[in-house]
C-alpha cells in the first residue's frame, strides 16, 4: 500500500504514523512537507518569540524528520507537491531548497494535511525588514533575530488569537506595544461584551489597543526597515510588526485537483475525514472545513487539536478501520499574561446565523473562594436556546484557573445538556481551586432564571 | 407559613434563604443553630489554621447571624435542638450559651441540616491540650491558639481530604510533619496505585507518611500537653495533634425522632430532598445520604457544594417548586502543596461492589505543552464498564492545573459518555494550560484501546 501525505505536520504526520502504526511494513508512506521541519508546535512560536521558551527551535518540535525516518517514514523536507492527478493517482513534487525532491509519487493513498496560509491585508510594507508573522518556525527565527536589533517599539496587526499572544511576547521583550484591529473589540470570536473586558486587561497591562481600525499602509523608514503602521486614525511609530491577522486553509493545490472545498475554502471532508466525493483521498486539519456538532453547519476552525484528532482518524481509516470524527463544538482558549480567555460554541452574535433564538447571562464570580491568596475575578457568559433550554455557548475571560471550566462547558454542549442540568452537575469543589458554586453552574443558574 | 431549620450552614440557610427570597414575608424562618456562627467554609479551615488565610474567622464567614437577620431570618445561635416531635410538627430546643434561646418551635415545614460529627478513635488522650480538629471555626481558633505556644512537631491523625490539608497547614507553619493513616496509602477514596502517587508527593515535601499505621494512643507530656502519638510500630512525638479521620452524619436527633437513616448513618430522603415518610420534614447536607448516578446506590459524601444544592433544591419545593436534586457522580478535590488531586465515580477498587466488570489504565502526561515554563506532571487514571466503555470513575494527581479538570470527567459521566466519545470531546487547547490532547483524552484513548 502506498500512502502519500502532503504536508508534515499535525494531522499530515499524525496520518501517517496511524498508518506506520497499524499497518506496519507493508504501507510505504512518502511525506512530502515544503519546510526543514516536521510536527512542530505553531501555537508554540509566540511564547518563544517573547522568551518564555528559551532556546532554538528545535524546542517546539515534537518529532523531527529524522525521527520519523527512525520511525519508517518516508519524509521529504524542502519538497513541495505542486500538482495532484487524480486520474492517474500521482503527485507531483518539486524541491524548495538543498535536499528537496522533485519527482512524480504514485499512491494508493493520498492525504492532504497542507495546513493554513497567513491571512495578510491588500496594504503596502508587508515585505518590510522588521514586519514577522508567527506561523512557521522561520517565521519566529526571524523575528528572534528582529528582536536582536534592539527595538522599542512594536505594533501588532489583528487582536484575535494570535494578535494577543504576540502582544504578549511583545511586552514580554520589554517593547512599547500597540494593537490595531479590524474588530471594536479584541478577540471576535467572542461577543463584543466580553471583548471589552479582554481589552481592559490589555489597556491595564499597558497595551496601546486600537479597535475598529485596521492598519492602511505598513511605512518604512530612513534605513529602509519598518518604522510606523498608518491607519485612518493614526500614525504608530513601530521598530518591530507582528502579524496577527489569522489563516485561510491553504487550497489552491486542492482546487488546482478538483478537491470540493466549501465557503470558508476548506477542503470538504465526510466524518471519516474521506474528501467529498473521492475514494483514495482523504484531508485533515487547517486545510479543510470541520462540523460544528452544537450548529450543526461547516466552519473552518484552524486548531492543532482537531488536525491532531482528525489526523489519527485518517491514519486508523486507510488501515482499515471505520472511524468518525463527529466534529466540533468551537471550543478554544488562550491567555493576554493572568487573563485566561475560552470560548466554546454559538455567539450570541451569530445565533441568528444558526437559526437560534437565545437567551444569555454574564455573570462574575472568583477564580477561587473569595479568602483564598491568588483568588482572582473572572466572569462567564452562557447561552442558551429559548424554549429548549439547552446550552449552546459559552465565554469566559478571568484569572489563572479561569480558562480550562471552558471544557466542562463544552462537555455539556456536546451532550446538549440544558442550563437546568448543568446546574446538577457534581464538580470539583476545594478553596483553592474554585468556590463552592462553579462559575460555570452560577452562570448555568442565572441562565435558568431568565429561562 | 412557619419554617424551623436546624442547623445555620450551608445547606439549612441555602434552604432558608431560597425560602425568604420565593415566600417572603408570608413565611417565618427560624433557624436553630448550636453555634455562635452561621454559613462559614468549613473547607477553609485548615487553610486559615496554616495560615495562608490571615485574619479571624470573620474571614470564613459567608455570611453572619446579622447578616441572615437583616434578610429577614429568625437565627437562634447557641440554640440546640434537643427533640424533634413529628407528630405535633414541634422541635424543642435548649440554650448551649450566653445568648441561646430555650423553647419549643412549631413548623409547618421542618429542615434538618444538622451537618455530619468528626469521627473519633476509641483512644485515649484524645483531649488534651494541643489535640485539635479542624472543622468548626472554634476548632480554628484553639488550634490558631496552640500554635503561638510554638510547637515544633505536628502529628496529623488521618491521610484524606482533611488529613492532608492539615499537613499542609502544619508544613506552612513550619513544624515537622508526620502522618499516620489507618489506609495503607493516603487518600484511600481514590485507589491505592493513585495513593501511592500522593504518598511520593508527601514525603518529597519532608512529610513522614505512615500507612497501614492507626493511632492508638495520644500520649501526655509532663505539662499535661500533648507528647506524642504510639501506633503499633512507633510513637512520634508531637507538640501539636491534628485529628483528620473523616466525619459522620450527625444523625442522634434524627434517629430519636424516628426519621429513617441509611447504611451510612445519613437520613434517607426523596429526590426532592423530603425525608422519606415525611410529608413536612426535608433534610440535606452532611447529616443525609445522596444517590450515586454513577452506581445507583445512595453513599454519604459530605461536601459543602451538595449541601449548598440540597439546601437550594429544599427552599425551592418549600416555596411550591418541583425541583430535583439528581445526585451526585462522586467528585472531590484537594491539594497537597503544588500537587492536586481529584477523584470522581468509582474505583476500581469498589467497581465489584457495585456490580461493574471494568477495565483501567493510568497515563502520565503534562499539565501544559512540554516546552511552558511551570509544566508539571500529571497522572490519570480512567476507569471504564467493560463491554459498553462507558466510563464510571477517573482520578488524578498532577501538579498546578491538573485538578480542575476532573469536572471533563464528571460532565462525561454523568451523561453516560464511553470512552471513545470523549476522545472526540473538543477541549480547550493552548501552549500554557495544556498539551494537544488534554490528559484526560490521552487516557480515554488508552482506555479505547484496551477495551
Amino acid at each position: 500500500m502506498r500512502i502519500v501525505v502532503i504536508g508534515g505536520d499535525a494531522a499530515g504526520m499524525s496520518a501517517a504514523s496511524q498508518v506506520r502504526r497499524n499497518v506496519g511494513a507493508a504501507a510505504r508512506i512518502i511525506v512530502l512537507e515544503r519546510q526543514s521541519w516536521t510536527s512542530y508546535s505553531a501555537c508554540g512560536i509566540p511564547y518563544w518569540i517573547g522568551g518564555q521558551v528559551e532556546g532554538g527551535p528545535d524546542r517546539l518540535v515534537t518529532r523531527s524528520p529524522e525521527q520519523h525516518r527512525a520511525n519508517g517514514l518516508d519524509v521529504r523536507t524542502r519538497t513541495e507537491a505542486v500538482s495532484i492527478d487524480l486520474a492517474a493517482g500521482v503527485v507531483r513534487a518539486e524541491a524548495v531548497g538543498a535536499g528537496g525532491s522533485a519527482g512524480t509519487f504514485e499512491y494508493d493513498h493520498l492525504v492532504v494535511a497542507t495546513g493554513a496560509v497567513p491571512l495578510v491585508p491588500a496594504i503596502t510594507g508587508l515585505d518590510l525588514p522588521g514586519v514577522h508573522r508567527a506561523q512557521t518556525l522561520d517565521n519566529g527565527l526571524a523575528a528572534i533575530a528582529s528582536l536582536a536589533l534592539g527595538p522599542r517599539r512594536a505594533v501588532v496587526l489583528g487582536g484575535g488569537y494570535i494578535g494577543l499572544e504576540m502582544a504578549e511576547a511583545a511586552m514580554d521583550r520589554g517593547l512599547d506595544t500597540t494593537i490595531v484591529d479590524l474588530s471594536p473589540e479584541p478577540m471576535h470570536t467572542l461577543d463584543v461584551d466580553m471583548g471589552a473586558r479582554i481589552r481592559a486587561a490589555l489597556t491595564s497591562a499597558g497595551v496601546d489597543f486600537h479597535g475598529d481600525e485596521p492598519a492602511r499602509e505598513i511605512v518604512a523608514g530612513p534605513d529602509g526597515r519598518v518604522a510606523a503602521v498608518r491607519t485612518d486614525r493614526g500614525l504608530y511609530p513601530a521598530d518591530i510588526v507582528f502579524m496577527g491577522l489569522g489563516v485561510r486553509p491553504r487550497n489552491e493545490l486542492a482546487i488546482a485537483a478538483g478537491l470540493p472545498v466549501g465557503d470558508f475554502g476548506g477542503i470538504l471532508t465526510d466524518d471519516h475525514q474521506r474528501v467529498v466525493g473521492c475514494d483514495t483521498v482523504w484531508a485533515g486539519g487547517d486545510c479543510t472545513e470541520v462540523m460544528d456538532r452544537c450548529v450543526g453547519r461547516r466552519r473552518h476552525v484552524p486548531l492543532g487539536t482537531h488536525a491532531n484528532h482528525q489526523g489519527r482518524v485518517i491514519g486508523l481509516n486507510i488501515a482499515g478501520g471505520d472511524v468518525a470524527f463527529p466534529g466540533v463544538v468551537g471550543t478554544a482558549i488562550t491567555k493576554f499574561q493572568a487573563t485566561e480567555i475560552a470560548r466554546t460554541g454559538a455567539r450570541v452574535a451569530e445565533a441568528a446565523d444558526f437559526g437560534l433564538d437565545v437567551v444569555c447571562t454574564t455573570i462574575e464570580a472568583k477564580t477561587r473562594t473569595g479568602y483564598m491568596p491568588g483568588v482572582a475575578p473572572l466572569a462567564v457568559k452562557m447561552i442558551a436556546e429559548r424554549g429548549s433550554g439547552r446550552v449552546v455557548g459559552c465565554q469566559i475571560v478571568g484569572g489563572p484557573g479561569a480558562g480550562k471550566r471552558i471544557d466542562t462547558a463544552a462537555t455539556a454542549i456536546t451532550n446538549r445538556m440544558t442550563a437546568e442540568q448543568i446546574i446538577d452537575l457534581d464538580l470539583a469543589y476545594a478553596p483553592p481551586v474554585s468556590g463552592v458554586w462553579d462559575p460555570i453552574q452560577i452562570a448555568a443558574r442565572q441562565l435558568s432564571n431568565l429561562l
